[in-house]
């Protein structure tokens, strides 16, 4: 059977990120300040971020260059390779045809040192010191670990407890690379000490371990705060992911009808279908359709509510419209494939909401089967997280085997599994079931959002 | 600072192996059947391998053909990348120049899968269902699990027991693509029934875990047994990587004054620098340096005795003439770094015999410490075994600056360390201590040597 693995020359790699915001139809709800609820101004955010990822985060401009100190970083693992499925394709019996991108061949293994290595590099040249942030499954705190030695910054990790003690190997990473990597709740900040003085053995959420992080870097000048998805400058950043993927898909020939990628604040899936969607918006593929992937056990997109919330459990972050849980929400313990953020990306959000892409929630034990189909046909064992994409990918697949059109699928691959293994175990050892997070308890949610959920 | 990265394109990867056996200026010593201590037929390996790893064993070719249906499985992650280490050289402040070729990015992570896969084809083509090997640190277990999902074989490896417990990413991974690993010695053997009964907390070692392996193989007619590295068609399939930089390295215009590799049995090692080595034998480039780096704690090359000794524990497997520390060995506990294999492959021995390859023992103190430093300026996260590399390659870059010459190195980095993490946690947190194989333990290990060391 013929493999198809498609390169990119790096002489191609895009040049700009792509900016959606000048291409939406309807402008995004702006940011609200947590203190007086008006729309932000970028002096508001100037203690967390620097001005430059400010001004990304607001900008009008369609494609904003990409410095070249950054293209050339992005060289040590981009361009990624781009995979037809032929083996997948053939186990399944199906006429669709599949397309990956895959990201797991970055130093840290996953999509995230995309916007890592750009927040790094920002930070520096405003001469930044520390950037201190937050990480769930500890694919974010790795990749920052991995840029902040690239560029000579210190990084302190805030890693949601239960995962901090279940993945030990993540903390490691962190410290190969000379990041500092602490379980949150900790008792190193005010949010931390009145968490554990509650509950001494809380187990953590990723909200939790945002407040930690912010709180730590409005306290001290010569520290930012960086955060690894939901925002629009981290989507704009993984942008380069689906520019590589158009550029590839045009050399081959081929253009996707449809585009899946798993979400949980949602960068991996919009870096890769946003450049996509903007042939939707123009009109040149108004067909095309785009699936975001969520866990049923942390169903954001599928049953949360609309509303403005906080990005963290504190209420210190701006507030952000956006599909949410509740900015109280903590995972259930049986889940164990990642994606456990309580709100969704205000872009992601928005094109829900304008009707211009779908979501899917699946449940757990279907991901891992799907990861294990993928991994014995093509090879790649995926992360947990990117195993919902994987799902969804071939039941689309099974689809187009019923309806016998041949659809052309684009998946995409956030990254491998190899420091996931634990859930892997536990899915094969029958720990693992399925579990749908309860809609009172997002009903419930409502009374704690600010603005009574509007 | 410019990054460089070279890619070959996938039409231009070898389509033959290269055999270094017809250029060697003096033949191997052939292997000895265990039995009558003759040299052996093809037909006394019939029992363990199909007849075409037989052949290539032997074979007396200089280029054998790669069929057509590996080419395209290897097309999966090959050709690797060769890479330019700008951020290494400039942190070490050498006039050298650094390259490695990196084989991390296959599905299992290491150089393993280029003979794995070729190993499950010859015997998938010959009617075999089944296929046992041993592992050690892990990375074989899982390329033959790899292999053998993609041509639904069914695999079963024996894992030595001290790493089984202390690698258990390492047993999923293989789950995960559909294999069986249990601890080895184990109670599905006469061998490991006797070891068991003599020691039941016997930790294991390789040699023990290949006489398992040989003894479920010959026993079973469906079955045949797989060795990860030391033969010569194992090194023969690794050949793939040298030959692909060679290219790369013609691109660039470049050819390396000094050629590195990491060696436990040598396949990686090996299979970088035999394509090499042809012009050093044929005298195009009489004056290439070749280093084979190996562990203090496991000194088959430097320190071992030079005779015909078993590839395995229990005396199963043919006579090879080679460094060996006795096939007793039994690796210190307080080793992390891998590459744990009494022997060394024959070609190798030979080699170095000849003086036309070096050797150098490390300690592992410095590999992980040269793996810090690596991953902090290159990213990559290397394994414990391929830092043995690193370490040599950046002490010969500071060798570099001493005396002011811009030497060329090239490194060979068979794979990442994302399994490993565990043996990183034990470096950082300072629970390692160096360890030299005493003298004294591998002179008595003459008195168990078949032939009386000869």
């Amino acid at each position: 059977m013929k493999q198809s693995k498609y390169i990119l020359d790096e002489k191609r790699m895009p040049t700009s990120w792509y900016n959606v915001l000048p291409d939406l139809p309807e402008p995004l709800p702006p940011p609200l300040h947590p203190g007086t609820k008006q729309p932000l101004g970028p002096e508001d955010l100037a203690p967390l971020f620097p001005m430059e990822l400010i001004k990304q985060e607001m900008s009008t401009e369609r494609y904003i260059e990409i410095p070249e100190e950054l293209q050339d970083i992005f060289k040590l693992w981009r361009p990624t390779t781009l995979y037809r499925a032929h083996r997948l394709e053939k186990a399944l019996d199906t006429p669709a045809k599949i397309y990956y991108k895959y990201e797991g061949t970055s130093p840290p293994g996953s999509h995230k040192p995309n916007t890592a290595v750009a927040q790094a590099y920002y930070n520096k040249k405003e001469g930044i010191k520390r950037i201190t942030t937050e990480t769930g499954a500890g694919q974010w705190g790795s990749a920052l670990s991995f840029a902040g030695a690239l560029f000579g910054l210190e990084i302190k990790v805030y890693m949601v407890k239960v995962s901090f003690y279940q993945k030990p190997y993540r903390k490691i990473m962190m410290q190969t690379w000379g990041g500092t990597c602490i379980p949150s709740p900790s008792m190193e900040t005010n949010i931390g000490r009145k968490m554990l003085a509650e509950d001494p053995d809380c187990p953590g959420s990723l909200g939790l371990a945002i407040s930690e992080a912010v709180e730590e870097a409005v306290s001290r000048d010569d520290t930012h705060y960086s955060l690894g998805s939901v925002l629009n400058h981290v989507l704009l950043h993984q942008t380069i992911i689906g520019q590589e993927a158009k550029v590839m898909m045009e050399d081959i020939g081929d253009y996707p009808d449809v585009i899946v990628g798993c979400v949980g604040g949602g960068s991996n899936a919009a870096g890769l279908y946003l450049p996509f969607l903007k042939d939707k918006l123009d009109g040149t593929h108004p067909d095309l359709r785009i699936v975001n992937v969520e866990p049923a056990s942390c169903p954001t997109l599928t049953k949360g509510l609309y509303a403005y919330d906080y990005g963290d459990e504190a209420g210190m972050t701006p507030l952000l419209k956006m599909f949410t849980l509740g900015h109280e929400f903590m995972p259930p313990p049986v889940h164990a494939g990642g994606l456990r953020y309580h709100g969704m990306a205000p872009i992601i959000t928005h094109l829900h909401k304008l009707g211009l892409v779908e979501a899917v929630a699946v449940h757990q034990l279907g991901t891992f089967e799907a990861g294990l189909t993928f991994a014995r046909n093509e090879g790649i064992i995926c992360a947990p997280e990117t195993d919902h994409a994987v799902r969804v990918t071939i039941d689309e697949a099974l689809k187009s085997k019923e309806t016998g059109e041949a659809k052309t699928i684009l998946c995409g691959l956030s990254g491998h599994g190899h420091v996931d293994m634990a859930a892997y175990d536990a899915y094969l050892s029958g720990q693992l079931e399925d579990y749908e997070y309860p809609v009172e308890k997002i009903k419930a949610s409502l009374e704690h959002l600010p603005l009574n959920g509007k």
